[in-house]
C-alpha cells in the first residue's frame, strides 16, 4: 500500500497531457485532453511578507496557472485535503455548454465536495482567451483558492494582432491578513463588520505589506520598520514579482484580477497600454497609461519596450473607486539583461485619483468590439430586467439586495433542483423583474440615503426564468449606499455566458430614452462589467445555454451578503447531471 | 415570508418539551420527547478574556447544557449555518442502540451536515448519567463545539447516595488561542508543528488568560499586565464561574472535560469530594481531595459546605502529565450569602505535581463498580486485541499508529459501507490483532525512543470486526513517543459501549502473567479510560450493539494524526440507515 501511495503521491504534482498533436503545446491543430490531479490543501505563506494561511491548490499560491489550446477538454480530479470545509471551483469565464454542472458555482450547479473526496471537472474550454478559475463557496476565494486559465488559439489560427516579443501574464489581487471564517463571521454580525480596505494588493501572488509605502525616491524596498524587516528586495521569498523584456520588442500581457473588493488600475511606468482583448473576446485596439480592471475581469494588452533600456520601470496597481488605505503593489519591468533585482530609481507610480469616476467611466465606453470578428447583438429584445441595488438591514442584518430581494443559497443545487423538479428547494415566487421601489414611489430617489426601516427587503433565492433563445436586456442600477454621499463600484459577472455592453449612464435609467444611447452596432462583449456609482449599465445576452446560472457582483463581501441572482434557461433541454455533483440538501440517496 | 422568517427564529431559541408527563422535569416518570432548534454558527467571544472566534450553538459558548430524563428521546434539529464547513455532533456516552446512525462521528456512522442543511438526531437518552456532546468532524470540538448532556433518574428511581442541597455542574476545558484550522495545517506539515501547551483553561468555559499568574496571594485578580487589564474581576464578562452553597448542606457535583490535549486536574481547596459515579455508571464511593479528569471523562462528587462560611473556596484547575505551561483554571465556591465577588483570600489551588504518575495510577486504581447496580464482566472473553500506540514518520509527516495503522477517514461513511456493502470504501485487510513489532522483533522496547525509519507504519482506516455478543479484551499498550524519555497520557473512548477497567499495569503488557491481576469482580465500567505512561490498560466489552463505533484517543491533535479505530458488530443486523446521513463519498444518489 505504500508503494501504491507513494507513486499516486507522485502523481498528483504531474499534470499528465493525454493526447499531443503535431507542433508545440499553445499551437497545436487538434483538442487534446489535459488532465489534472490536484489537491486543495491549507498552506502557510506569506504572500505580502506577513504569514498567513490560504487555501491552495498541490502546495501553491496562487493556484497553477493552466495553458491549454482552444477547443481542449480538460480533466482537473480535484482531492479535497480541508479538514472541514467543502470545496468548488468555477472556471470563471467558460461557458461550459452541455456541461453546466461542471460550473463549480456551490449549490448552484453541484453540491460542495466534501472533505475526502475526489471530484472530477471534465469540460471544453471553447473559446481562446484569458480566463480564471476559483474557489465559489461562501469566500474561500479570498482565502487565496484562485487561478489564471489561459487558453491559446490552436495553430493555423492567427490572433488580430502582432507582437514578436511572447507571452506574460500578471494575475491582480488584494490581500487581507484577517481569515475568511472571521471575515464571515463579521459580515453576519449585529452590529455589522465589514472587511475593511485590504492590507496589500499583489501582483501575481507577491506583494510587500507596509514596505511600499516607506520607499524612498531612489532607493530601495528596504525600510526600518521592525514589520518589514524580513521584506527588503534582497530576500527572495519578498522579492517582487518581475516581467523580464527584450528592449525593442512587443509582448502580450495578459491581465486579470481575482481581487476580494477592490477595484484596480493598471500602470507600467513610462509604457503605453495597447487594449486588444477583454473576457476573452477581441475589442478594437486603444491605447491606455494606465487600466482600470475590475473583479473578474481579464485583459490582453500589446506592451513594447521602448524605453531607455539602461534602467527597469515599476509596474503599479492602485485601488480606485474606494479612499485608497493600501499601498501601492509593485512589480517589476525588467529590461533585459538588467538584473532583476535593479530597482527603478523613481517614486510607485499612480493611478489616478481614486474618486474621480469619469475617468474611469470614459475608459470602459472606449471598448467595442472587434470589426468582422466579433458578433452584434440582436437589434432587440425580449424582456428587459431593471436591477436596482440597495443596501438594506434585513432582521438587523445589513445586507445588499437586487430589486428588495437579498440572496441567501439553497441548500440544494438549483440546477439539481430544476433538473428533478425539486421545487421545494427555492422560493417558487420569481423575483422581480423591476425594482419595487418605482411601483411603491415613483420618485425613489438612487441620490438619497435609504432609511432601512422602510426597505422592505428580504431574504430570498427565486430564479429568474428564459426561455431557449430568448433575447434578454438586464440594466443594473446602482444607488446610495446606506452611508450618505456613497455609491461604489460592483463588477457583475455572468456565468456561463457572455453579454453584450449596450450602454452606461449616469442617474437614473429611464426606459424610453437611455435606451437611445445604446450601441448596438459594436457593444463590446463580456462576462464581467462593472456598474459606476450612482449610474446604470444595461447588457444584452441570449439565453441559449440551457442550465442555472449565476449572475452577481464579483466582490465577495457584497456577494457573501446577498448580491446576487440566479438565471435558468432551457430547463426542458438540461442534461443528465452527474451523481457526483449530488448528495446535499433534496439530492440525497432516497433508494439504497 | 418575513413574518415566518421571525417566528422560525424565535423557535430556534426555545427548546420545546412536547409530552410532559407530572411532575418536575427532572423527576417525571414518563419518558418525554425533548426537541431542540438548533443553529451551528461561528460566534466573537473572549472565553479567557482574549478574543477569538468559536462554533457555538446557538449563539453560546459552551453550547447550552441538555437536561433529560432516563428513557427520554432527544430530537435535535440542527441547522448548519458554517459558511463552509460541515459539521456532526456526537452524543458522547448515549449508547445508540437501534440509531448507530445518529452517532454523530463524521465518515463513520455519517456523512458531514452540509452548510445551509438541517439534519435532525433522533435518539434515547437510556441511563441517567453525566453526558457531553461535541463536534466530531476533523478538529470542530477544539473550536468550542461542545456542552453537557445531564440525564436524571425518573421519579420513582433513586440514586445511591444522598444529598440535601441540590446539582452542580462544570464542565472544564482548555483553550488555544489559535484557530482550529492553523492547528490542523501545523499537525498536518512538514516538518510537524504541535499544538503546544494551551493558553487558558477553562471552568464551565471561563478563564482568564495570563491573569492568575499574577494573582497575589491576598489580593484580586486584577493585573497590571496589559493583556489582563479587561480581565479583572470587576469585568462581568471576565468574572470567574461561581459555584453557589449553602453552609451546611450537600452536593451533587458533575464534572466533565471536553480538554483538547490536557489531562486535569480538579480540586476545591479545604473540601473533600466522595466520587459516586464515573462515565454515568455508579462506582464504590470514595473519598479525594483532588480529582483527576480526562478528556471525554465524567464524574460525580458529593461535596459537604462545611468549612468557615464567612469566606469564599478556590475551585481550581490544573494540567497533570505534561509540564504545565498553562496557569491554573479557577472558579469560585461561593458559601451564600457572601457576594460571589469575594474573592477567596488564598493562592491558586495546586494538585499533585505534574509528572507524579504513581498518584495518577492510584487514584484510577480507586475505582470499584458499585455493589449490586452495576453488573460484572463475563469471566472469560473470545478473543484479545494488543493495541500498541506508536508515534511514526509516515512520508515524512508525524503520525500516531495503533499497531502500526495510523487511521485515516473514509470518504464514505463505514456504518453505511458495511450496510450497503461499499466494499471500496475503505481497507479490507482487517487491522493487526496483535502489534507487528512483536512479531518481528519479540524485544521490541516500550522505553526506547523508536527509529523513525523503522517504524513502517502506514495510513490504513480497516475495520476490527466483532460477532454480535463476541466478548473481547482490548489491552492498550502505551510506549515511548519520539521524543526520549517522553510517554503521555492517553485518554481513549469508545462509542456504544461502556466497558469494564480490568486492569492497569506498568511496563509491558505479558498475555500469561497480567492478566492475573485482573479485577473480574467489580471492575469499573466506563467509556473513557487513560492509558498512563510506560503503561497498559486492559478493557472487556460485549459486542451486542449493531453497529460501527470508533474506540480512539480523545486527545484531539491525537485523533486528528491517526490515534483511533474502528469496530464493528451485527453487521447483519444493521438497522435501515435514513437518507440524510447519506450523500457523501460512495452513498452519492445514482438513480434520478
Amino acid at each position: 500500500m505504500c508503494l501504491y501511495r507513494t507513486i499516486i503521491l507522485l502523481l498528483l504534482f504531474i499534470p499528465s497531457l493525454f493526447f499531443l498533436a503535431a507542433g508545440g503545446r499553445d499551437s497545436r491543430a487538434e483538442a487534446a485532453v489535459l488532465e489534472y490531479d490536484w489537491v486543495v490543501g491549507y498552506l502557510a505563506a506569506a504572500p505580502d511578507c506577513v504569514q498567513k494561511m490560504v487555501i491552495a491548490i498541490n502546495g501553491q499560491f496562487p493556484a497553477p496557472t493552466i495553458h491549454a489550446v482552444e477547443g481542449d477538454t480538460l480533466v482537473v480530479k480535484l482531492k479535497n485535503n480541508l479538514p472541514t470545509e467543502g470545496v468548488s471551483i468555477h472556471w470563471h469565464g467558460i461557458h461550459q455548454r452541455g456541461t453546466p454542472f461542471y460550473d463549480g458555482s456551490a449549490f448552484i450547479s453541484q453540491c460542495p465536495i466534501n472533505p475526502g473526496e475526489t471530484f472530477t471537472y471534465k469540460f471544453v474550454v471553447d473559446r481562446a482567451g484569458t480566463y480564471f478559475y476559483h474557489g465559489h463557496l461562501a469566500m474561500q476565494r479570498v482565502a487565496g483558492l484562485f487561478g489564471l486559465l489561459i487558453v491559446s488559439l490552436p495553430s493555423g489560427k492567427t490572433e488580430p494582432f502582432s507582437y514578436d516579443g511572447g507571452d506574460l501574464s500578471v494575475l491582480l489581487s488584494d490581500w487581507y491578513h484577517k481569515s475568511i471564517y472571521q471575515q464571515e463571521l463579521g459580515l453576519s454580525s449585529i452590529p455589522f463588520q465589514f472587511v475593511g480596505e485590504p492590507q496589500s494588493l499583489l501582483i501575481q501572488g507577491r506583494g510587500k505589506y507596509n514596505c511600499s509605502l516607506d520607499l524612498p525616491p531612489g532607493g530601495s524596498a528596504a525600510s526600518s520598520s521592525p514589520d518589514c524587516l524580513q521584506c527588503n528586495a534582497t530576500n527572495p521569498a519578498c522579492a517582487p514579482f518581475v516581467l523580464p523584456v527584450q528592449p525593442g520588442k512587443t509582448y502580450r500581457l495578459r491581465i486579470g484580477s481575482m481581487a476580494t473588493l477592490s477595484s484596480l488600475n493598471f500602470k507600467i511606468e513610462n509604457h503605453n497600454l495597447t487594449v486588444v482583448a477583454a473576457d476573452g473576446r477581441y475589442v478594437e485596439p486603444f491605447v491606455v497609461d494606465n487600466l482600470d480592471v475590475y473583479s473578474g475581469q481579464s485583459y490582453s494588452v500589446l506592451l513594447t519596450a521602448n524605453q531607455d533600456p539602461t534602467q527597469n520601470y515599476w509596474v503599479g496597481v492602485n485601488v480606485r473607486g474606494r479612499k485608497p488605505a493600501t499601498p501601492t503593489g509593485l512589480a517589476i519591468l525588467q529590461y533585459l539583461p538588467n538584473s532583476e533585482r535593479l530597482l527603478p530609481p523613481t517614486p510607485a507610480p499612480m493611478g489616478p485619483v481614486w474618486n474621480d469616476f469619469a475617468v474611469s467611466v470614459a475608459q470602459a465606453q472606449k471598448y467595442s468590439a472587434k470589426k468582422g470578428l466579433e458578433s452584434a447583438p440582436p437589434t432587440t429584445s425580449h424582456k428587459l430586467l431593471i436591477f436596482l441595488m440597495t443596501q438594506s438591514i434585513i432582521n438587523g442584518y445589513t445586507r445588499w439586495a437586487v430589486n428588495n430581494i437579498s440572496q441567501v443559497p439553497s441548500a440544494t443545487p438549483l440546477l439539481a433542483a430544476f433538473k428533478f423538479k425539486l421545487w421545494s428547494a427555492f422560493d417558487q415566487t420569481p423575483p422581480p423583474r423591476r425594482p419595487p421601489q418605482y411601483t411603491n414611489n415613483k420618485h425613489f430617489d438612487i441620490f438619497a440615503t435609504p432609511n432601512p426601516n422602510t426597505t422592505h427587503a428580504s431574504l430570498g433565492n427565486g430564479v429568474y426564468v428564459s426561455k431557449l433563445g430568448e433575447v434578454v436586456d438586464i440594466v443594473i442600477q446602482n444607488t446610495n449606499t446606506l452611508v450618505p454621499n456613497n455609491s461604489e463600484i460592483h463588477p457583475w459577472h455572468f456565468h456561463g455566458h457572455d453579454f453584450w455592453v449596450l450602454g452606461y449612464g449616469e442617474g437614473v435609467f429611464d426606459p424610453r430614452n437611455s435606451t437611445k444611447t445604446y450601441n448596438l452596432l459594436n457593444p463590446p462583449l463580456r462576462n464581467t462589467v462593472a456598474v459606476f456609482p450612482y449610474g446604470w449599465v444595461a447588457i444584452r445576452f441570449i439565453a441559449d445555454n440551457p442550465g442555472v446560472w449565476p449572475f452577481h457582483c464579483h466582490v465577495e463581501p457584497h456577494l457573501f451578503v446577498g448580491m446576487g441572482t440566479v438565471f435558468a434557461e432551457g430547463i426542458h433541454k438540461l442534461p443528465h447531471i452527474p451523481s457526483q455533483t449530488l448528495g446535499c440538501g433534496l439530492t440525497k440517496p432516497t433508494r439504497w
